[in-house]
C-alpha cells in the first residue's frame, strides 16, 4: 500500500541490488525505516528480532532467505544449513515452516545450476500468492461496504471499526482486514475507520500508521471504547482478521476481540472476520473448548512502549511488583460472527458456510 | 485502609500539627508522599492539581478548606474569600460546591469567636459521613461475596473483577466499589481481584497500588482480557462504581464498563455496581438518551504517562499527528446489572429497585 504517496509492499526484491528489501518494523510507527539483507545472518536476525512480523510475512522472508542461500551456494548441504538456521529463529511459525518446507521440496530434485534462480522464482511465487489471497478478500469486503455506502446519503462515510493491526505490514500486501478497506478507499468510497488501540503491545498504533500513510481517514481510540461508539449508532460494521478459525466459524483473535463481538451483536453491528483460507484449524471444531490460549509475559502489560525526546523509550505504568494476567488471543464464538470473508468469497461463520466454500478441504 | 500495614484515610486531621494532611496522588503509584496543607493557597493548589481526585474526597478538602480560612480569620469576608477561592480550583464539581455551601450555611449564623470550632467540627462531619456510606455499601456487598464463597471448596478464592478505580483514593476511606473487597479480605474470606487497566488514564494502576497496600491478591490485567476470563469461568463477580446511575438504573461509569457487562450477561457473571445514594440522578431516567458524555483531550490517548529511570515520564505511543477519539465514560443499560450495592442495602437496577430503597427521594 501507499507510504506518503509511493506504492510499498511490507518487501520487495531489489534486481539492482540483488537482494531483498524489508520495511524494518521494530521502528513503526514512529520511523519508516528499510532494510537490505546482505547475509544468511541478516535473514535470521530480521525474522527472529521480529523486524518482519505477520505469518505470511514470515514465510516470505524465509523463502527468499533460502534463495538467497543457494545463490551463494546451490548445494544441498548449504540448503540444509539455510533451512535449519532459518527454522530455528521462530520454531513455533507454522507459515515459517511451511515456505521453508516447500522451498526445499521444489529445490532438491533439480540440478544445482538451476536451483538458485528457481529458488528465487518460488519465493516471489509464494509472495505473489500472499497478495493475490488478500486483493480476493479485498474485492469480496469491498462488496459489503458497497452495499452500506448505498444505503447512505451520498459522501457520508461508512464507519468500520478493527482491532488489532491484520494489515499490510502483517503480510506482503492489502493484509485481511485493512484489505476491504484499502479496495473501498481506492475504489472513491468514503471511510471513517475507528482504530483500537488493542492492549497490551498498541498494534493499533500500526494500523493508525498504514491507514495514515494511505490516506484513510481514521481516529484511535482505547479497547474500552468501541461498545459506545455503538450504542451511539457510529460503527456501521466491524471487521477483524484472526490467527485461527476452527472448521465450526469460532474465530480465534487478538484478546478483546470477543468483546466487540458482543458489543456488536447487542447493537445490531455486522461484525466480519476476514481471514486467508491456510488461517482455517480444519481439525478443531469448537474454539473455546478446543485452542490453547497463550498467556504471555507480565511486562507487556506492566510497561509501554513509546517514544520520548529521546526515541524509542519505555515506562512502567504499574506499582513495582504488581501481577499481571495477560491471556494474549480470546475465541469469539461462531454465533457472534456475522460472515467470514476469506479469498473465494462471504460465507457464514459454520461449518456448512465453510465447507460450501472450501469443499476440497472440509472434505479431508 | 493499610499501607504497608498502618491505616490511612485519603485525608486526615493531625491534631498536633493542627492542619490537614493528605496524601498526593500525583505520585501514585509510583510513590506514596504525604502533604501537609498550610495555607488557602495550598488548599487550591491540591483541588486543582489533583493531589486529590473523586468527588467524596474533594468535597471533604473544600470543608477543611473554609475551616482553615475560618481558624485563620472568622469574618464573613475571610469566610467569602474562601468560598471563592476554592469554589474557582475545580468550578463543575458538584461535590465541592455542596462542601463548601453547607459549611457556609451553617457558619453564617453563628457568633465569630464559635466559627472555627464549629466549620472544623462540620468538615470532619462531612468526612465522616463519607466513610459511614462506603463502610455500609461495604457490608452489603460483603454478604454478596460471602454468598458466592459459601458455595466453593474451603480456601477457594472468590474471584471479582473490577474496572477504574472505585478505591478508597477517591473517597476518605473505604472506596465504593472496593468497599466490599476490603470488608471481605478483612472478614478472613480469600479473594482474588482481576483489575483492568482501565486506558486511557490507568487507573486500574491506582486500584492496583491500595489492593497490594491492604495485601489482597490481584492481577493486573488489560481491558481487552475480561471477556475472556469470564469465557474460562475465571471470574464469579464484577463490582464496579458509577459516575451517575438513573432513577431506572442505567449507569454512567468510565468507559469500557458496557462491554463489561455485555460478557458478563454472555457468561452467566453477576454484575453489581456501588453507589453512594447521592450520585443517583432522580432527574434523568433514561442514561443512554439523556446522559451527555465527555469527550476528553486526544493527548490522553496518544501519550501514556508512567515511570522510568528518571522519574515520571510520558511516551507517545502513536504516529506523530494521529487523531484520537476519546469518549470518557459510557452507559451500561440497567437491563444488564444484576445489582446496586447501596448503603442501605442491594437493590434491582430499577425504577421500583431503587425507589424502594430511597422513597424519600422517588417522591420528590
Amino acid at each position: 500500500m501507499k507510504v506518503n504517496g509511493t506504492p510499498y509492499r511490507s518487501l520487495w526484491w531489489d534486481d539492482q541490488a540483488q537482494a531483498l528489501k524489508i520495511i524494518d518494523q521494530r521502528w513503526l510507527p514512529h520511523d519508516f525505516r528499510i532494510q537490505q539483507l546482505d547475509s544468511l545472518a541478516d535473514y535470521c536476525t530480521a525474522i527472529r528480532d521480529m523486524h518482519v512480523r505477520g505469518a505470511p510475512l514470515i514465510g516470505a522472508t524465509a523463502a527468499y532467505g533460502m534463495a538467497f542461500a543457494l545463490r551463494r551456494h546451490p548445494s544441498g548441504t548449504s540448503m540444509d544449513e539455510a533451512y535449519d538456521r532459518l527454522h530455528a529463529t521462530r520454531p513455533t511459525a507454522i507459515n515459517l515452516r511451511w515456505a521453508l518446507d516447500r522451498v526445499k521440496a521444489a529445490i532438491t530434485p533439480l540440478e544445482p545450476r538451476d536451483r538458485a534462480a528457481a529458488a528465487l522464482a518460488l519465493a516471489h511465487e509464494i509472495a505473489d500468492e500472499d497478495v493475490e489471497i488478500n486483493r480476493c478478500i479485498g474485492l469480496h469486503g469491498l462488496a459489503l461496504i458497497r452495499a452500506i455506502a448505498e444505503t447512505k446519503p451520498a459522501g457520508e462515510p461508512v464507519r468500520l471499526l478493527t482491532h488489532c493491526n491484520a494489515g499490510w505490514l502483517a503480510t506482503v500486501d492489502w493484509g485481511t482486514a485493512t484489505s476491504p478497506m484499502y479496495h473501498a478507499h481506492d475504489a472513491g468510497l468514503p471511510l471513517h475507520v475507528w482504530v483500537d488501540e488493542t492492549r497490551p503491545r498498541n498494534q493499533g498504533a500500526l494500523t493508525a500508521w498504514e491507514l495514515g500513510s494511505h490516506g484513510i481517514s481514521h481516529s484511535y481510540i482505547t479497547d474500552n471504547a468501541g461498545g459506545h461508539l455503538m450504542q451511539q449508532g457510529l460503527v456501521d460494521m466491524v471487521i477483524t482478521g484472526t490467527d485461527r478459525t476452527t472448521r465450526r466459524g469460532d474465530v480465534c483473535n487478538k484478546i478483546g476481540t470477543y468483546l466487540k463481538a458482543l458489543a456488536a451483536r447487542d447493537n445490531d453491528v455486522p461484525f466480519y472476520v476476514a481471514l486467508p483460507s491456510p488461517t482455517i484449524d480444519w481439525t478443531v471444531a469448537d474454539g473455546l473448548a478446543e485452542i490453547p490460549i497463550e498467556d504471555r509475559p507480565e511486562r507487556e502489560i506492566t510497561h509501554v512502549q513509546g517514544r520520548d525526546s529521546r526515541g524509542i523509550a519505555m515506562v512502567q505504568v504499574t506499582p513495582d511488583g504488581t501481577p499481571g494476567g495477560n491471556p494474549a488471543f480470546d475465541v469469539t464464538p461462531a454465533r457472534l460472527v456475522t460472515g467470514l470473508i476469506t479469498e473465494r468469497g462471504v460465507c457464514e461463520a459454520s461449518e456448512a458456510g465453510l465447507a460450501g466454500l472450501f469443499p476440497e478441504m472440509a472434505a479431508q
